[in-house]
Formats: structure tokens, sequence, C-alpha cells
């Protein structure tokens, strides 16, 4: 029925996101799919973002926790992960370490490719939403500029910011892995909280020190924000 | 309650990432959160690949569309998505152009970047499946290696290849947006199929040629492979 139609080879989000393309001019659109550049004129023959989301019963967006190594972001957000799950949500957690395993594997740790690390983990927490689930984030991220360059790629209630305060001096106790100690060294470097800065935020949805609050309580102020 | 317990701050999803880890050691860690890369003793307390499935009543997978420019990749992949959303299945379509603006954004049109292009579509569709849902990719992917990386990403049940077998010529007469013409006129290089080269799949899973076969019966094979 789609076959010989190119009216209806459409759909709204192909064409919200083609509405934020720059143009089709010249070599920088060589090879692309121009078929899936289409018109606006077919939106309800093909499945949206607000069609996947109501499927799922619930607002799709993206919960950040940001936060030093050691504060809990993992921990936390493992927690609300299970949380949400129990009350039927549907989620996915990112956790930076598992991307620069895989997509981000061929980034380093230094300021500019920490920023593009981010930058993709904000893309593909985007396409999540799109998706129509609630995407939970735990990346160090430490610089300000990067977080906001992601809260601006979605809608202004799809991003949760969540901070996480736990005191240098705790995460460095805690030092699961003995990396605090490696930076201390010298053995290691460019480490957050040692010799690489970490920019609090400014106006966090929800801020969490790991070593004062139990982390059931932390959850439930998450979710709070979301429902 | 996971607070201040070390065993208690793991989950089966990130214990199968971290085990894909080549190691801790030296610079390439520094600043990572490592309380992430944990040991695989507290299975039971979080959100599984598994769990997210059987959430969604699907098993998930990647229909993987390859093929030339105009040969009906994205219009099928709409029908496709369509169908399976009416069939109460939980999916996301993932466009290469879309991608092309966000993620990929930094990406040109040379076969490396076409490669690296791929490889990034690649992990996200990743992601998506450890997400429990059916993810459909639309995508030129001229190059065999590059198709087969992706492959071997996933599981062997995971990953449905259909080659849209469309002849050259039916494509360029399409040319919904000129860019054959283009092509032919030397004002675009590295177009597929004129002169860029198209690495035919050895043994798709699904093979369709959209000038012979209405959209609605490509979709029933489609999906005959995957339920």
């Amino acid at each position: 029925m789609f076959q010989n139609d190119k009216k209806s080879s459409t759909f709204r989000t192909i064409t919200e996101r083609t509405s934020a393309s720059s143009g089709c001019g010249g070599k920088e659109v060589a090879g692309t799919d121009m078929n899936a550049a289409v018109t606006s004129d077919a939106k309800d023959t093909a499945v949206s973002k607000d069609d996947r989301a109501q499927q799922k019963q619930q607002k799709p967006c993206i919960i950040w926790f940001t936060g030093l190594s050691g504060s809990g972001k993992t921990t936390t957000a493992i927690a609300l992960e299970k949380r949400l799950n129990a009350m039927g949500k549907h989620t996915y957690l990112i956790d930076g370490d598992h991307l620069r395993q895989g997509l981000n594997s061929d980034l380093s740790f230094t300021d500019e490719d920490r920023t593009e690390n981010i930058r993709r983990v904000g893309e593909v927490a985007k396409l999540f939403v799109d998706a129509g689930l609630i995407v939970i984030v735990a990346l160090i991220s430490p610089f300000k500029a990067d977080r906001l360059a992601v809260r601006n790629l979605v809608k202004k209630d799809e991003f949760i910011e969540v901070y996480m305060n736990t005191p240098l001096e705790v995460c460095e106790q805690r030092d699961v892995k003995g990396l605090y100690k490696k930076a201390r060294a010298g053995e290691i470097q460019n480490f957050t909280g040692v010799d690489s800065r970490y920019e609090k935020p400014e106006q966090p949805d929800v801020v969490i020190d790991s070593s004062t609050a139990m982390t059931a309580e932390t959850v439930d102020r998450v979710i709070s924000t979301i429902v």
C-alpha cells in the first residue's frame, strides 16, 4: 500500500527529524537515503514518539546522574531502575563505563574526548526518549557546558538532573577500585576530583548525598520529580 | 538498602558489560565510574535484558534494511514498524539520515566515515536490543564487512538482514530528491550505485524487490522471520 505512493512514505518522527536538517545540497548528502527526507502530509501513517510513549503509559525522559567517581551514581541508578520496573515503567540504564566499551570505545579521557563522550551519550539518550522510554544515565559528566548541551537536546521537562553531592572525602574513602589512590600517587591522570575539575550543577532537579541518605529514600525523591 | 553494601551495587547487565572489558589498568580508566565495575553475586537486584524483554512480551532483535538509495528501505521499514506496533510490539526505527543529524553529525561520506557511521548505528541498535525493543534500521550500509561487524555485536538470532534488491534502474528512476541525477552529472561524489560500490549480501534473511512486491506483502515476509 505504501509502495508507489510517495506521500505515504512519510511519518511524523522522520518529518520532525528532517526539519532539523540544515539542507540537502552538495557533497554532504551523497549516498544518503533521500527517500527518507519527506513531507509532512501523512503523519498518521506511522508510529510517532507519542504513540510509543502512550503504548508504555508513561512520560519518557532522561534522568541524568552526575557526580564524582564513588558518589553513588550507579548504585542509585540501579535501584531507581529496579523500582521503576516494579512500577511497570519501561526503562533503560546507560552507564558511562558500558558505552566506553562499545559506542565510545574510540574515545580517550582528554577534555575534548570527554565532551564527545557526553555528547554521544546525550544523543543516544534522546533516541531512547523518542522510543518512549525512561532512560537513566550514570556518568561523571564533570563539565557544566556538556550537561547543558544534553539538556538542550530534549524538551525542558524531559531532562532531570540528579546531582550526587557526596563529599569527595567519602568518595575517596570508598575508592572501590583504588583509583583515587592511584590518582593521588600520580599513576593515572585527569581523574575528576583529583587533577581534573568537577563543575557543580547550579540548579539540579535533585541533590543527593549518598553518605547521609539511604538509597531507597533518594529513589523516592527522584521518582517524585517524574510522576 | 544498597547504600553501604558494595555487593548489592551490582546487576546483571552491568556485569555482562564489564566482562567484555579488556581490563582497568593505566590511564585509560582515569575518571571512570569504577563503582560500576562490579561482581556478579547480586544479579537479582536489578533489571536485566531478559526482564525488559519479558515486560514487553517479545524477543528483541535488530531488523536491518540494506540497499541502494531509493530501493524502498525506509518505506518498508515504516510500514513494518506500524504493523508491529499494531501487534502490540515495542519498536524503534533508526534511520541513517536521522542519525546523521545527531549522533553522527560529525561524520562525512568517505569510506572511513561510512564505516564509523555504521559501527555507531550498530552499537546503538545493540543498546535498543538490550533495552528489550525490536529495532528497525534503514541504512544503505553498502559494505559487507560493516554489516558483518554489526551482526557480530548481537546473538545470532538477534540480527535479521533484509536486502532491498530493487534494480538500480528503478531506484534511479524514482530519484525522489534528484540525487542520482546529480551523481550522474558529477555534482556529488561517492554516491552508492553510481561512483561508490554496493556489496550485495551473500546470505540475507529476506530479499525484497520493491519494484515488484507490494509493501504489505514484504512486511509479512519480514514479520514471519521474527515471530
